[in-house]
């Protein structure tokens, strides 16, 4: 159908197209598919009891108020709750730090707005999260891809990429999306050190700093640059904005997200939400603060950790078994995430094209990789599938990839 | 506190502020004040118990589903829901027409994405909903202001705005949001007409459309034009995006409302929403779909508009009572706000000041001009306040007027 639409679009949106790799994942969501490709927590893990206990309470005690328009910033109880957690394991900080948003990913989409300018830098992982280059391609960003390993961005390498001029650092340092990798505390120290050198902020993505199966918690950045700005350094220094969310530790459905940023910024985040969307749902905060609010969230995210880590191990076993000599995988410390990466000159986009075949998917990783490369990476989720599901799929994905690799011998 | 982000905002974000008006409504705020500023519904009208049916099923049969993450474009059961409830009342569409926002302040913002170029001119009515001037200031638009009347835009002076080559036509054709004014079938042909004429699409507001009081309903903007484009006119022809919402017909703390559009407009939508907060609560569409799906709206909204309707009456007949001579007001046949027309030369910004000593609030008119004019115009808002309260608050405001008048002789 012609529409009168059709020569109306911004710039901004004769850009946006599909992708070859958004049509192939299309294709996993066939019911038949074992799915690595997605990036969801165990449905079996979440607080259905729990929720249904909430929603209950809030509707008898609170319902007009739960069901009414609400204020922008967000239900003040629940930025109170994330001002005295980010308190408890970082640094002190206020409900006036606190926006509530929609996903982490609109918090990104907000930065995006705020702070970019078509045409500026932005440093990045290498890898990094494909939602924030969705977010930020719309406002004309351009990345500095810094590489990263096992340990995270390869910060010896940031320095060269700070004297350009960037805007700010985008970093996710634990259990990074898509890698997995975590970036050491010597890393961490690094990169405050230099990003003040510079005089360059930091944006602080965090979704799954709990979800650590093993080793000790590494301080956030955020509380590092703290500490570095001293001589008060156990208050919230200002020059890291740091996102996380709920999506993990109780439900994505909710969508319910916060950053924590300077007041000031956090006012023109408030006025950017008006414009787009007025507020996040008040029934939402209402529930997720009630399930919550008395300490339920530190039980609940061991039962978290102890499914995903062993659906982690059943995989990391598996691919022991299964996959060919060549191919390796990182072994993460947490998240959802593992990383997978083929021998050089092997294309991960091919592989899938089998591998769909054989009925598994994954995500081909070079599209995390801003200005390209990667394409013998892949991203392979662990924390939806049963153990069951993990050993059969892999089993299917060890096939695919043997036969890939004798065919090329 | 001075931190790097200072000097880091996007051209875009420095235009922003606090502006006289945000301020002095934010002293409207205190509980002793009687507020007509806001746009709410009653509280006392949201359905509560079948909320509360609603999320106990939900959890008991789709728990995990509904907690978990969820497609772009919104719940298929209830963007299927939609189609047959618009196919009732206007024309044919399909759920591929239909995508689940955050609210309509979120389509209005997307709908800006989507086509508004910096410069670009947008056709709308003087006054007009805020939201949707504060969403496109964002990319830049420029308005094209159309002076309306209690029968809404004038169309007699559309034309001329047309010949400019504006990128849309922007109209809330029910009970308009501030003016209360209802655009006629006659007028409603007329922009159908013109906008064919010169080939200019129409987005059409319509969150109060079930909210009428008295009066027959007028087919809708996007039924009259797929009519007129006939010969099949009752399907849809795309030239109409077309928004609604579940705020006003169950409750606004959902964030729930749909977009009507072009199949190929709908992709971009959901290319834009993803990159912007991935989805809407797929928990909340569950829980909506639950209340509604029974035809549970049909009965609700007989509910709403009596309540509604009552809070309207009183409002009218306190102000006959109340109000000095030269104040004028209209009689919205529907909706949540009627609006106040005050001697020329007077200012309802000086008005609100007063008020405000009285405990007893407004929004000022000019605001919703966007290119300025409307000083002694006022948007009064008869859906929140109770009866009593009504009667309490247009005396304060009566009162007001009649000092100020007073001083002024």
């Amino acid at each position: 159908m012609q529409t009168p639409w059709e020569y109306r679009y911004a710039h901004r949106t004769q850009k946006m197209g599909s992708s070859v790799i958004r049509e192939l994942l299309k294709l996993t969501e066939q019911p038949d598919i074992i799915s690595f490709a997605g990036g969801l927590p165990a449905p079996e893990v979440f607080p259905v009891k729990e929720f249904r206990q909430a929603c209950n309470y809030v509707l008898e005690h609170f319902g007009p108020q739960a069901l009414q328009y609400s204020t922008t910033e967000g239900y003040r109880p629940l930025r109170e709750m994330i001002a005295r957690h980010t308190a408890r394991y970082s640094v002190a900080v206020t409900a006036d730090n606190i926006m509530i948003t929609s996903g982490s990913q609109q918090a990104l989409d907000f930065i995006g707005r705020l702070f970019i300018n078509r045409g500026d830098y932005i440093v990045v992982e290498s890898p990094t999260y494909l939602g924030a280059l969705q977010a930020w391609n719309a406002y004309g960003a351009q990345y500095i891809p810094v590489r990263s390993d096992e340990n995270g961005m390869i910060v010896d390498e940031l320095e060269a990429a700070l004297r350009i001029g960037p805007k700010f650092i985008y970093v996710l340092p634990n259990f990074q999306n898509p890698s997995g990798s975590t970036l050491t505390l010597e890393r961490r120290k690094k990169l405050v050190e230099l990003a003040d050198k510079y005089g360059v902020p930091i944006v602080e993505d965090d979704p799954y700093g709990q979800l650590r199966y093993e080793g000790d918690h590494i301080p956030s950045v955020v509380m590092l640059d703290s500490e570095y700005r001293g001589p008060n350094g156990s208050h919230y220094s200002g020059n890291v904005i740091y996102l996380s969310t709920f999506s993990k530790l109780l439900a994505p459905g909710l969508r319910l997200a916060w950053v924590i940023a300077p007041p000031e910024v956090i006012r023109k985040l408030v006025m950017t939400k008006q414009a787009a969307d007025l507020h996040t749902s008040s029934f939402n905060q209402y529930v997720a603060y009630e399930v919550a609010k008395g300490g339920f969230l530190d039980e609940h995210v061991k039962v978290i950790r102890a499914t995903y880590k062993e659906r982690r191990d059943v995989m990391i076993e598996m691919m022991e078994e299964m996959f060919p000599d060549g191919v390796r995988w990182t072994k993460p410390q947490g998240g959802m995430f593992l990383w997978g990466i083929l021998p050089e000159g092997m294309d991960s986009a091919e592989v899938l094209k089998r591998a769909i075949e054989k009925k598994v998917a994954f995500v081909p990783g070079e599209a995390f990789h801003p200005n390209g490369g990667g394409k013998n990476t892949m991203r392979i989720n662990f924390s939806y599938s049963s153990p069951d599901t993990i050993r059969e799929g892999i089993t299917r994905l060890g096939m695919t990839l043997r036969e890939l690799i004798s065919e090329k011998v």
